[in-house]
């Protein structure tokens, strides 16, 4: 077994703190990365807090994980050791169902397993990125540039093909009008993407003080949403709203901002919302939701974020103020994603 | 002025009774029918009860009217005295926003003027189809043919629309499985038309009784929904759902029964839906809305109906029992739609 050491939750009620744990040794398909940056997502405080689901504890999180290949298996084709590796919130699925065999592993018939918080189909808890190494199947293994800033690309694991994957499945780009509903981890990249896919991006918040912020990632406009006048003038004119949205907010509101056969688009995770029906078929609209992306599809991203010279805005820090930055990232005190320095472990 | 006798409730407390009132004289773009039969639709009763808006009283509901040109316009190209023609949900629109322009009138920015509990652009109230005649201009009549039972036509001008249209848009046909949700006016019209596009049609039904007449319909598949073993074997495996149901009913379990990519639409119209946010995430599911369908796309749909033979069932009534019917169609007691037959007038 390989030894390895991170920060984890022993249960719901305490914060991350020191943890020695084990990961498998590398077997003929695996690659083991030294872990040199990982980003801090909402999810990691909403696992390791029971919030959806009853989590495995201790629980070691993180799924924005970037670092060096220290070793490979011998059937390891496309990874060699000291090349720059990315892992996301996926490290296996099934492979087999019509989903995995579509390049769609995050919609695996039988359940992806999750990089952390999850079960290996040996059995065996999952533990993230907030540790010194991780050992991953090469197939859930991506490829990093060195042309971007290391420690910035590691939110494109999550925050990135999570607004990447639904903008490009519903193409998103010249001609359509997007609003991006929320401006953190997600909504900034979703602000970057659909500049780059060549939409005219509104941001949608509900504090006027982030237009600067907003145009300054470059969105077209931006609408604070408690503006009734501001509401009206934007009513029924999207094609798109990517709604990265995970407190409670008004959903029939915001769908009245779609044109005709718009589509709003959830990757946030809020409380159940109540649709009214008349919100839909006035104008033949659809909500529908989009998680993350598949293996394929992230890869394409990352690559398409190295051509075009997209990262995510960071603060980096250390691992030991981790409870500190959860309380910041629940305020929203964050531009706009977490990452920490894994030198600080 | 046109003296017009039909059928009105005075206020949202009353029943229906006869009631003579005015149209306006044919202008030299109206026609005028004779009104022949009219469906009834669960939605008269909603209106006639302000069950979702203030209604506009006296109100004559109906909005399936079938019947024969009595008198034409100078300037109408395209009716002429003694043809048979239809009136469906709206008798006018601005014609001139986008989606009027894109054969969408349903969906008109200014809002389309309804056959009945509307007003007109000259801000006169219109009366449906319960009545001896009604005054419309051209562009809102349809073609009747004269192949097929007239009085079983008549609910192809809500029912019918309201269900073809979205299979339409979403281009549900061979290779797809769709589920029907209802099996009443708008849900049997769903299975024929979903049969007649090639699609494997499913009707899910809380009542196991309704199996032999699915099947009599056309369905390949019948679904007994309360039965827990029946669900979980669809599970994940419909393309599509049309949801006819205007009752509650748990819209997360139905978005279960989704496939990877599938959409589940909406034409009823119940109190709001609590949706939970995974039920969308977890295989990128659509919950979409539609809305009738455009004048040219219910000319194209009544042509449809006429070189395939479709029409609605139906049990032909007398307008004094309009009431009892109501109330027999709203305990589901109709297959499957009421249709008055106005020589009772």
């Amino acid at each position: 077994m390989i030894q390895s050491k991170g920060y984890a939750a022993q249960n719901a009620e305490t914060d991350l703190a020191p943890w020695n744990f084990e990961h498998r040794e590398v077997g003929p398909h695996d690659v083991q990365l030294e872990i040199l940056y990982c980003g801090v997502c909402h999810s990691d405080l909403h696992q390791i807090k029971n919030d959806w689901f009853p989590g495995i504890f201790p629980m070691v999180p993180g799924h924005e994980i970037v670092g060096k290949v220290i070793k490979v298996g011998d059937h390891v084709k496309n990874f060699k050791v000291n090349e720059l590796a990315g892992v996301g919130c996926m490290v296996d699925s099934c492979q087999v169902c019509e989903n995995c065999k579509a390049d769609l592993e995050q919609y695996c018939l039988e359940g992806s397993t999750q990089t952390y918080n999850g079960k290996g189909r040996d059995g065996v808890p999952t533990y993230g990125g907030y540790a010194n190494t991780i050992v991953v199947r090469e197939e859930f293994v991506l490829h990093i540039s060195e042309k971007l800033s290391l420690a910035a690309t590691a939110p494109l694991l999550c925050a990135g093909i999570t607004t990447y994957s639904p903008l490009r499945h519903w193409k998103v780009g010249k001609g359509h009008k997007l609003a991006v509903l929320g401006l953190g981890g997600l909504g900034h990249m979703a602000v970057k993407f659909g500049v780059a896919f060549g939409a005219e991006v509104t941001v949608l918040s509900t504090s006027p003080n982030k237009e600067a912020a907003a145009k300054a990632l470059g969105a077209h406009h931006f609408v604070v949403t408690s503006d009734a006048e501001q509401v009206k003038a934007v009513t029924g004119t999207f094609d798109f709203i990517l709604d990265t949205v995970s407190a409670d907010h008004d959903m029939n509101m915001y769908l009245s901002l779609l044109r005709t056969n718009g589509t709003h688009i959830v990757v946030g995770v809020p409380a159940p919302y109540p649709i009214h029906p008349f919100s839909l078929i006035g104008g033949r609209k659809s909500l529908a939701g989009s998680g993350i992306g598949g293996i394929k599809e992230t890869q394409e991203m990352l690559d398409f974020c190295a051509e075009n010279n997209i990262v995510s805005d960071i603060e980096l820090i250390d691992i030991k103020d981790i409870t500190a930055s959860y309380q910041r990232m629940v305020k929203g005190d964050v531009r706009y994603r977490f990452v920490i320095d894994m030198k600080t472990l």
